[in-house]
């Protein structure tokens, strides 16, 4: 029951250490970084010097994880606990009992690599791999992983994406499918609502094509693909049910995440968006290392292009396309880049239940459906028929939009849906409000950035009914008081916060008068 | 005391926000970053989506601050809560009943010229003024410190080091001295025991040299010149008192903490000891941000070249020489530096009072006193009366020598010490164990940093009577059992901890046996 000095019997194992007997979990969710709660008078923090941000090595059993202190001066832990943040918590799971040794922590090698690229030095595949093995073994801090991704986000040869992109893949598991042909797909995000992934899959796999498509949930965005997926079916499978759906159905729409495929992605992009630093070569390794993971063969990637979306011209369009293809290359990974128009958000929805409701209109071949998700969700199968020799190239979008309208392809979809453990009816949200157009006009501009943060505050994602309906295009004309988009909340406080953000940003939707 | 949404009212105040009523603080020492607790049910984590590192706004009455979000799991907050940690406590500090708004952060803006220096752009005065100026008002995370520091460390041109330094002397207090002369000296860490300071001070003010010395404390090392000086008189002087000092006794050796001087520096030096990423342009713009906030006009700095030093090489410290030489030229500040050896610690004690014993050894001419030591102080004492202009080049080192051993220094010494607040003996730690020579031989290799180590773990600076003696030197020749040096703790706890690391490392003296 204390924290004792404990001297060294000759282990071998080389580090001074110190002994807790008493672990309590603090419940707090520190994300990523583990976190270690000791007070500041517990006999090694004034033993070593240990001052808040100190990095400590936790040692339960055979499990080891580094931590960062923080120093508890209120007197709620005794100076014989060590309190731990959630996820170090479940990292060391300890039995009741179990003692905690703490000590200093052991040397993290790899970040000499990142410092000699923070001095300018190309990196090698060895160097790569050290850093994302010690990434994925949360033995970076934040700041370690933000000097990392800032360090390379100017200065990676084409050669040094490549060997990021193979280290990436080979921290997680990799998938294989026996098959010579995997398709997919890949969408350079920041384009609300083009939830296309679904029909794609659906037409692929009905035309004979193999696609088991993996995809994420939100980071930032009012809704990821598998969000969306999520109001239709599980997507929660583990990869003995994946293989089942695709073996029975040539495709599926899963939640990546479980599967384990590149998972320094995972951790990296957590700190690349709260930077918002984002640089071709680190955009190209997270995309094809999760590709090259899934064990895809071919790729499509929807690239859409827009002063709001995420590549902003053709020439930044020109050169992500050369990396993408020429580091697809490398691991024998056909890469095809499809340029899209990236003005404004896809369809009407913006929020998972609401971007379920467009793809099943699409899919249903409803005659309200959403014309521009059709269009580019056709486009992109097209491609993607193409790049698996499916249909030539003449023919391609011609076989997909017969595929789509024969009813086929939603015939495959509900298949899917219900190998994946069931097909599913998204609801409706109990609030909704309009906002209507100031005068008569047309309309000139959509801002994506805020109509996105205005589904966002409505609850999207994680009330999952909630988020936006876009009435209005680019070029439409409206009276006064015709809705230019309309608000869905699952409670009525909710929908209050998200109009009273879209009060004070009367131009997310321009209008302009006629003249 | 609800947490409950609050529809804005026109105010001109640009962001949603949410009312917590209730504010608790926590006791949690989290360093610089603040962070807010929110319970995970709470509705504004609900509403907006907020997930662990979150970053959010915290407005009490007219104070605002940024702090990152921690979520609590475990129901110890109620969602009508937002728990503190200290830092974020004592920069609101809340009257009882004072009322939290919680919102979305507005956007640091400087951030954008990080993201512009990480792709390598050059960056102008006014991006470094803005950078510095969200810093010190801790608008930054540590990650986004992190990426400033990465950023700039192997990019910036000597324009660039001038427009930092000077952005980081504006930040803070700039100390004016209506004296034409003003005189400092600064010594380039990585030297155990290199106590110079004390004894410089008081030869310079003797001769009649201005020299308001204000010094640090220890961040990573035993004992900084800060800790040394407090077991001889206080340091803590607030800016009237140093005043009162330097009027009456032409020097001081304060503690520049209280100063507020180039806090930036204070800042950005935790995340890049953290980092271990030390630039050169970053190591000159904070030496010499702090010499100009200071108000100095001529400064030595000394410059320890050796292996385990900080500057490892002629080359380096060429290079270093001239960066130095050429920024401080920009502000006036002459700059003169002196190459020292840095193979060894310099005296022989290693930790505060250690150390302050070896500075009053040699300004009593105790004929035991430390020889290097005195070389060293003497050295340096010569060249700031030369760049000071009380003594010809030929004669400076006489000049300080003479007035050393004349018993002068000491007289001043005293006077400042007591013009401070009392001249106070250091005392000895009650516990002591030698560590000895395995065999007869010759000292053939000392490592600074386990020395450095093994005196932190026996409790130095926190205990400030800890931390080692050395009783041998480079090229000694010792006996078998023979003491190479001597551990000083103030608990038998800390001693036994100091041994078992030491027993571990036999070779932190190496002894080569006669052959």
């Amino acid at each position: 029951m204390s924290l004792s000095i404990s001297p060294q019997k000759n282990t071998g194992f080389a580090r001074p250490r110190l002994e807790a007997n008493q672990l309590r979990r603090l419940g707090i969710d520190t994300g990523y970084e583990y976190v270690v709660y000791l007070d500041v008078d517990s006999p090694i923090c004034r033993s070593e010097g240990f001052g808040p941000h100190s990095r400590l090595s936790l040692r339960v059993g055979e499990r080891e994880i580094l931590a960062t202190l923080n120093l508890v001066q209120a007197g709620w832990l005794t100076i014989h606990e060590a309190g731990l943040s959630e996820s170090a918590w479940h990292s060391l799971h300890p039995s009741p009992g179990e003692k905690v040794v703490i000590a200093h922590p052991p040397n993290v090698d790899s970040m000499a690599h990142v410092r000699a690229k923070v001095f300018g030095k190309e990196l090698d595949a060895g160097a790569f791999e050290a850093i994302m093995r010690d990434i994925v073994a949360h033995r970076y801090s934040r700041i370690d992983m933000a000097a990392f991704i800032t360090a390379s986000s100017n200065h990676l040869t084409p050669d040094e994406v490549i060997a990021l992109t193979r280290a990436m893949v080979q921290t997680g598991r990799q998938l294989n499918w026996d098959r010579p042909l995997v398709v997919d797909k890949h969408c350079i995000g920041g384009l609300a609502g083009n939830r296309t992934t679904p029909i794609v899959v659906a037409i692929a796999a009905e035309l004979g094509l193999t696609m088991p498509k993996t995809s994420s949930r939100a980071i930032t965005s009012p809704a990821g693909t598998a969000d969306t997926m999520a109001m239709l079916a599980p997507v929660e499978l583990n990869e003995a049910q994946l293989r089942r759906v695709v073996e029975s159905c040539g495709g599926c729409i899963a939640w990546g995440g479980a599967m384990n495929l590149a998972p320094a992605d995972d951790l990296l992009i957590h700190v690349e968006r709260a930077l918002d630093i984002d640089s071709a070569g680190q955009m190209v390794a997270s995309v094809l290392s999760k590709k090259i993971a899934a064990g895809s063969t071919h790729v499509v990637i929807d690239m859409p292009v827009g002063p709001t979306a995420k590549v902003r011209d053709q020439a930044e369009a020109q050169a992500l396309t050369e990396l993408l293809t020429h580091v697809g290359a490398a691991f024998g990974l056909h890469v095809h880049v499809l340029i899209s128009d990236g003005t404004q958000p896809v369809g009407r929805g913006i929020g998972p239940a609401l971007e379920a409701h467009d793809v099943l209109a699409v899919l249903r071949n409803d005659p309200h459906a959403p014309a521009d998700l059709r269009a580019r969700a056709l486009n992109v199968a097209a491609a993607v028929l193409e790049l698996g020799g499916a249909a030539s190239a003449d023919r391609a979008l011609a076989v997909a939009t017969d595929c789509l309208l024969s009813g086929r392809a939603w015939q495959r979809f509900q298949s899917i849906c219900n190998a994946q453990g069931g097909l599913r009816m998204p609801g409706r949200a109990a609030y909704q409000q309009s906002v209507p157009a100031p005068h008569p006009g047309q309309i000139t501009c959509i801002d994506n950035r805020r109509l996105s943060r205005a589904a966002k505050l409505a609850g999207a994602p994680a009330s999952p009914l909630a988020g936006l309906t876009l009435d209005v295009h680019l070029g439409d004309t409206v009276c006064a008081g015709q809705a230019l988009f309309t608000l869905h909340a699952q409670s009525p406080g909710e929908l209050a916060y998200a109009m009273e953000y879209v009060s004070r940003h009367p131009s997310i939707i321009g209008v302009e008068a006629f003249s």
